[in-house]
């Protein structure tokens, strides 16, 4: 059940196997159907998620309204409010499964208990965390620095599997423009 | 020298002296004159730097030719850019002190092995960058769920000590508008 988390993990790190055992002790697991949310905004969110399948996004409503997809989660990924989770303050984001997911629940409660018996998860967590930022770093220059056709281009060629599994209208919304200026840039490269 | 760092960590962990000790002589500083640069566009980014004193600002050059202001990084604040460390690849991104700076040097050859020596430390570096990844979020949604106005309010209410420190047509880099905005914003401000 918890075999692809341990397959990712041991990608960072070398857990013996007594400490995977202690280690997935305290996870659950949770499934989530279509369109049914793993957070909502102003729940303290209660726990980091990892995506052993499906596809999350995670959104918070703009002062127009609209809904603001900040980032796509599939298998693999880990998914959480740190602020809201680490200061137990609502959260502004929404989290809602675009296909039938299923998630390892690591709940904030059981956090440093877990990290004090298995104390090298600090450093696979680092490492996690070190990507996580990387990426967001990379996101704040995508939104600004490139034009929209630029990161439409860029988003297939980097992860080609979402273009499939997400709504169009939601990935209008990721990279920060209308569904119908959307159409136009893929009707461009469909016809080049 | 390394007092304020050590200061920082020991909010998060304790360190025994012996381990200060070893963890700082893996250290250095250095000393970036006013305007002149810690971090280039097109440099391997070759170390985590702590600000001792002083105030960066990290900015990239957008499609337009103007400068993204993405980040400021005053006392007790980490700056790096962490894909173009780890995985060496150069870096979009450059880092200029807006201020006389003083930074602690963590050389990217040097950090396996300080992990090794003090593996308390990873829990640190985890902890630093959780909040880190939660002000990534948190931006994210300061520039997409909040008005030209409503960012700068959160801004000099968040932030007051930047204000002083830096000069306005950063601060409207940063906050995503034209230096004319930001005028009108401000003198609204001052007559209300």
């Amino acid at each position: 059940m918890y075999s692809p988390l341990l397959a990712h993990i041991a990608r960072y790190i070398a857990l013996t196997p007594e400490e995977a055992t202690l280690f997935t002790s305290y996870l659950k697991t949770q499934s989530i159907a279509r369109k049914d949310f793993l957070l909502r905004e102003g729940q303290v969110c209660p726990a980091s998620y990892f995506v052993l399948q499906g596809c999350l996004r995670t959104y918070f409503v703009s002062e127009k309204g609209t809904e603001q997809i900040i980032q796509f989660s599939i298998e693999n990924w880990w998914v959480t409010d740190y602020a809201s989770m680490s200061q137990h303050t609502p959260t502004p984001y929404t989290v809602q499964a675009i296909e039938p997911t299923e998630v390892v629940v690591f709940d904030h409660e059981v956090q440093e208990e877990v990290f004090r018996c298995v104390p090298k998860l600090e450093r696979y967590f680092r490492l996690i965390l070190q990507r996580a930022v990387a990426a967001a770093q990379f996101r704040n220059k995508f939104l600004f620095g490139m034009s929209g056709e630029e990161r439409y281009h860029h988003f297939i060629t980097a992860q080609p599997g979402f273009v499939q599994r997400v709504p169009q209208y939601m990935l209008a919304s990721y990279l920060g423009f209308t569904p119908e200026f959307l159409s136009k840039v893929r009707a461009k490269v469909n016809h080049s």
